[in-house]
């Protein structure tokens, strides 16, 4: 084997880099989305033809001596992850190759291969562990009664608490004056409409408000700085379900959008973690923790 | 003006009652839903008309004698609220009547026409205060982001325990064994299917894991009486919103299938409510509310 490519397929992009068996990067190359929820099968099956012949077309690589490790979004959801297999399988083929989900090899790159625990929470959240060849995962139950701490959980509870302002269970706070601008309503009862009309049904818009929560924290809203250090007890909560299996402490990253500089967020979260616990930036992109994986593979 | 009849129409059955002048019940009829979110127009154009003609069929009445006051579900949605006005115009002709939601003649009838606040809780949640003529509301918000304390809340709130138990995050009660059997599941990531299968988009059947939530609680499952709990400290915060029209205090009533039998529930609402507020069952059904809204206008 003398090259291994590592692919990531996230929800709006697809990554392919060309390492060599060493793990020194060749060559990148990146895509749109190959995401079964965004993108058809042919075109899903076309971006990794594309993705992968793009990087080798120079080059005089015969199957025997390349490995395609992928982490493909989707992979988690048990019909989508039968039809990335068909997917791949026609698009990689006469090619060796290994997928699993895109969070896995998050996962592996983050923690560098190591045990440990990471901590995604971008629009939903979860927490995966690496335990020797285990994955374990906390969390990731979905945006109707799980996901706790993340995008669309602070958007929903950022409506939650301006309603209660509206009818007057709450204070009213600058979260109050700026919402009501932005949704422009005439009257508290607006707040229904405008909510069946923008949030209902549209998940990414919910945890697009998440935003606005950073933002009214950041300017000394006292309800979305509560808010915020609510999300990181969460957070930390994922990683204390996961902890059992790691007696001596383990590394903990994080992974995922929201954590981008909110510093209540980020604390809590910190705080609510056992000493034993380091908290450590992520050491290298999921494409390197697919290469790490294809690695102990080949 | 010598009859009276008051209408209940709620989501499963409408309720007539013809009273004469003084409010004696003369003779009552029951029928199914005239909520435009069951039946159509047309059905809820006959279900209405057939009531009426059902209990004046045999007296002699002309349209001068009579008088109808109708309390409607549906009529606080705007657009819900035009289709009715249409659908009860069309209906009554010639006869006299006014037209307001179910939640207002419940209102007037639980506190028998004086001032005071009602706090409904079932599948929703919503209270709402009479003060003179004025009609005052919190909560309502909807099962999204509001309806704290309701049969839904409950419901979802419970699923969200469980799905905490499942991965560690709480430990396990009666509650996850219980669960786990009701919904047959093999392995614990098994719930996101069922609650796609069951839960998403079916809200009845949401409210409906409250009936599971009392049962457990009252076999000791600690989760599930402090849900319960919350429950109650939440329908006291709407109590609390509407307070500040009320610096004497008022009588409160609770109306709804969610506090039938829910000690926990109650109690904590009972003690979350300033002295001054005194809790007492409902004087009179919604329909003698609308006999003593018509009472008031005629």
């Amino acid at each position: 084997m003398k090259y291994i490519i590592g692919v990531d397929g996230g929800g709006t992009k697809t990554k392919f880099v060309l390492y060599d068996v060493m793990g020194i990067p060749l060559k990148t190359f990146q895509s749109g989305s190959c995401h079964l929820m965004q993108v058809s099968q042919n075109q899903a099956r076309l971006t990794l033809y594309q993705g992968v012949q793009n990087l080798i077309k120079d080059l005089d690589i015969s199957p025997q001596d390349l490995f395609i490790s992928l982490g493909l979004a989707g992979y988690g959801n048990q019909v989508m992850k039968r039809e990335l297999e068909l997917v791949t399988a026609s698009a990689l083929s006469p090619y060796s190759y290994h997928l699993v989900s895109d969070a896995e090899i998050a996962l592996y790159g983050a923690l560098g291969g190591q045990d440990g625990i990471i901590v995604i929470a971008g629009t939903g959240s979860i927490a995966y562990a690496k335990v020797g060849q285990e994955i374990l995962r906390a969390g990731g139950w979905g945006y109707f009664f799980g996901d706790e701490g993340s995008s669309y959980w602070i958007g929903q509870h950022l409506l939650e608490l301006f309603s209660q302002q509206l009818d007057g269970r709450l204070e009213k706070t600058i979260l109050h004056d700026y919402l009501w601008d932005k949704f422009q309503l005439n009257e508290p009862l607006d707040l229904i409409k405008y909510s069946n009309d923008h949030f209902v049904g549209h998940r990414s818009q919910v945890a697009q408000l998440a935003k606005d929560a950073a933002k009214l924290a950041k300017e000394g809203d006292p309800h979305m700085q509560d808010l915020f250090e609510k999300a990181g007890l969460e957070l930390g909560r994922l990683v204390q379900a996961l902890a059992s299996h790691f007696p001596q402490g383990c590394p903990v990253s994080t992974v995922g959008g929201l954590w981008e500089s909110k510093d209540i967020l980020r604390q809590a979260f910190q705080t609510s973690l056992a000493s034993k616990f380091q908290l450590q930036a992520p050491l290298q992109a999921p494409e390197y923790g697919a290469y790490l994986i294809a690695k102990d593979l080949i």
